[in-house]
């Protein structure tokens, strides 16, 4: 690796019900891609349970951890040891009755560098997430991992552009997506157009703000969802680098030329020409009147 | 047409160098699309004159129209006498020195309802657009026609996140884009990837947004450009309905189901879950400390 490459990791794997059996298997997965040179590796959404949300049950909050907490301390054992950054998402546990759903960013001397917690809350059948998560409290942030600044943005948040830009703007070269998203067994017929939808619009943030964007599904079954794995990576140009598997568990490497991000952005010059003097009603929910 | 269903058209078309040459035949385009059941016609940006832009030449200017001038009349009654409504993307003059890259808005009784200015304005080899218009001072724009809300953006527009959602902020259920998009000869390897990063930023739009998206663009070899023609409308999944040729002048009618536009959000209900309160950024040329 030249010092404008980063290699990059992607667990995609599937949850077992004990959360100490899917800790084991990510620090198994993570150890795999450091040797195999990944700098940093993003393991998925909620990665050491079940998908919980698909009813709203109260013991299900049993789930949550602290951060820190023996999950990251576990995780940045193992990435100290690898010499590997990692981006570990957590149910977090913050206080009685409040919770979130987090990412934590280890560095590779085993440093907790932070956190993000997941701004936009999804709510939908199978997807009940509005029921567990308080919305994130810390806005969009980014990371400093090998002289690289990273932007860990979590599921939902993937349909905003607004989330995505806002990561560029503080100056992002990578958007990691970690990600728990499947298809409900009664609705066949949209199985594709979904997936196409979501891949689409991450591919459409590498695009718009000329970055690399990174996303992490899980993979199998669970309940009603059949997860559809995935986990890809796109280059500056919306270009798909590597798409995973639909079924099977994988650990996706990928090698990153950030050149190409200062590249892309000389040849379409988007950030030159941004209007920021007319965006404020971004900030609105609409600008129409109603009632 | 049921009330929920609008019959859009959209003319993609060469242009020749006599601009009264380009105005009757997209007169004659437009009367095909009105027979053709169409109730909204959105020409091609700058539709009545070749792509000027490809160098800086100050005889160009005189290919400026006002708005309203000679051109948006006709145009204003061929839209009476066939009952359509038009958008019609022109080089307006506004003053001495002053010009936009515009698009004039007809209604189907012949009334002139607005005109939009083109807020990005790009400037890279082969688009000097920067030497021959002034950004758009207008701000994002929606048109009702018909009784649907629609918006226009144009062009380098295209890129901008930003611009799809302050009209759709505004109630826009279509946004039609007005191109002039094409390849340069010497970067064939780039070429693909040019157009699927076109075609798939446009259809986040509709995704992010839930809403139509109908980009009509020229097409044929004017100087150094190959414009890619390949017009295409997009549902508010983001599933492209129809796509036109890559060469050829074609006349494309598309049905666009607005009743999808609600039924879209209330199942991706992403309006619902916009964090207002964490968007201010956007409106700021960078959130990092730069000197």
């Amino acid at each position: 690796m030249t010092k404008n490459h980063l290699r990059i990791g992607l667990v995609q794997m599937r949850c077992q019900k004990n959360p100490a059996d899917n800790l084991k298997k990510a620090l198994s997965q993570v150890r795999i891609a450091a040797r195999k040179g990944a700098q940093i590796v993003c393991l998925q959404e909620l990665f050491n349970t079940p998908y919980f949300c698909q009813g709203q049950k109260t013991e299900h909050f049993d789930l949550a951890e602290t951060i820190p907490g023996p999950v990251t301390d576990a995780l940045a054992n193992l990435a100290r040891k690898e010499k590997v950054a990692l981006i570990a998402p957590l149910f977090e546990k913050y206080r009685k009755g409040v919770y979130y759903n987090s990412a934590a960013v280890i560095d590779s001397n085993g440093e907790l560098i932070g956190k993000y917690r997941k701004m936009h809350i999804p709510d939908d059948p199978g997807f009940n997430e509005k029921f567990y998560f308080s919305p994130g409290d810390l806005g969009f942030k980014t990371f400093k991992i090998k002289s690289v600044k990273i932007s860990v943005l979590i599921c939902w948040d993937q349909w905003f552009p607004e989330a995505a830009r806002m990561a560029a703007l503080d100056g992002a070269d990578i958007l990691f997506y970690p990600t728990a998203i499947g298809w409900k067994p009664n609705k066949p017929k949209e199985t594709e157009a979904y997936h196409s939808a979501w891949e689409t619009i991450q591919r459409s943030h590498a695009i718009a703000n000329g970055v690399f964007v990174a996303a992490t599904n899980r993979v199998g079954q669970e309940g009603a969802l059949r997860f559809w794995g995935q986990s890809f990576v796109a280059d500056p140009f919306g270009a798909v680098l590597y798409r995973a598997s639909e079924k099977d568990e994988e650990i996706v490497i990928a090698d990153c030329d950030l050149a190409k991000v200062e590249q892309t952005r000389r040849e379409w010059p988007f950030f030159r020409d941004r209007r920021m003097d007319a965006y404020q009603a971004i900030s609105s929910r609409s600008v129409e009147k109603k009632n």
